[in-house]
């Protein structure tokens, strides 16, 4: 039978491989590389680096396709976002039937970790639903938030605490109550701007594991203007940003 | 000045070690091993197994210490941490003191990752408000939640919705409003009882990326009784037990 690897390969730093996901690259017959128009020039470099670096048989097989616009906001959020995952289910199907042998192994390259807000393991599922058989096995990588983390040194809560994660549209409001740490992902713009910031601590980064990579923390109140500045210099100098940050609302006692 | 690496080494599995980490192991002069009294004897050989494995110049130092008690449930949790983490800090400070130079490199390794419910940090952090200089740096490691997700070949969410991760004390009452993905860690008991399982699904693991792993998911009130049984007869047969869940509300759409 087909066998897909769903490989978590970190978060921009290559030391972050793990052996197994190293071990799960030498498995792969093809390689499955999303073009995504997009894509950055730089991360295309990482994963090339990555490549080069652990696959011990040279003249791996890669295979590139185009991924299907997605109508990004909207109203119908959700819809719009199951629409274009059925036409990405569709290139994979094809994919798997023109460039996988029965008895081959191909291989998805997730940056960070598979579980987390990325959407391969759910199209693998539709294709499955559809009744096209291939096995699969996901590998975790070290994901954002954890980088994001070590980097700053702090922990994601403190004693007992619940933590957060979510993404920018849904922290416009503030912190939800009773919930003091809150990471934020996928935050096209500044989400942390809209929220009084007197008693929240934040951790921000961009480009996390990346010889770019820019950390700044401090009170919100005092910082936010920072990060925006920082964020939008970087950005107009490369042209595209990754950021990602930890909320924590100052313990009251 | 005396260097402290807090490496992750990630939630079982030696093949979860990633380069960081492995490269980390090898700079340092002197490990510093807890003795829990209740560490169990196959996460001290799993532990030996890393470090045998992945460690080049053999002969490595290691220095082991002895935890004091913690006052476990009690009415003032967080007090009671707190000052079980003073004591902490008070032992670390006086090993530091005796077995690592000033030019020396000493290292705590850390089951799964650092920031995810985890005291080190916080206790390094202790020291230094003391007046005691060290440099330390942070490994990100592969956690369970994500050997947990990895394993079960789930997404820890679906599109755009936020996770919680949170203690078995705090969804004794259910999940919150709002919140459809909650992963449970640091649950002594069952929890996961006292929740009205019609309309979730569990994704259970223990032991998770050990070869005693045992996964189980479903829906939660057909499948509780069957995670209570496996986990009162696993935990009975070796004396202690680690496990971890992803709880998900099923869409009412």
């Amino acid at each position: 039978m087909r066998k897909i690897l769903i490989i978590g390969i970190g978060a921009g730093n290559p030391d972050y491989m793990t052996i197994q996901a190293i071990k799960a690259l030498n498995r792969a017959d093809v390689f499955f590389i999303p073009d995504k128009g997009t894509e950055k020039v730089a991360l295309r470099q990482l994963r090339e680096e990555i490549c080069d670096r652990f696959i011990e048989q040279p003249g791996y097989r890669t295979v590139g396709f185009k991924v299907p616009d997605r109508d990004g906001g909207g109203p119908n959020y959700r819809g719009g976002v199951e629409e274009w995952r059925g036409k990405l289910a569709d290139a994979y199907e094809s994919l798997f039937a023109e460039h996988l042998a029965e008895d081959q192994c191909g291989a998805f390259l997730v940056w960070g970790d598979p579980s987390l807000y990325d959407s391969t393991l759910r199209i693998l599922e539709t294709i499955r639903d559809r009744g096209f058989a291939f096995d699969y096995e996901v590998i975790p990588g070290i994901s954002a938030v954890q980088a994001l983390t070590a980097r700053h040194r702090v922990a994601l809560n403190r004693i007992g605490e619940p933590i957060l994660v979510t993404t920018g549209r849904r922290i416009a409001g503030g912190l939800p109550d009773g919930l003091d740490n809150v990471v934020v992902m996928l935050d096209g713009e500044t989400a942390f701007r809209q929220i009084d910031g007197a008693d929240i601590d934040i951790y921000w980064g961009a480009y996390l594991g990346t010889p770019d990579e820019i950390l700044v923390s401090g009170r919100l109140s005092e910082v936010a203007d920072e990060i925006e500045r920082v964020r939008r210099e970087a950005r107009t100098e490369k042209g595209w940003i990754m950021d990602t940050y930890l909320l924590r609302r100052t313990r009251e006692d």
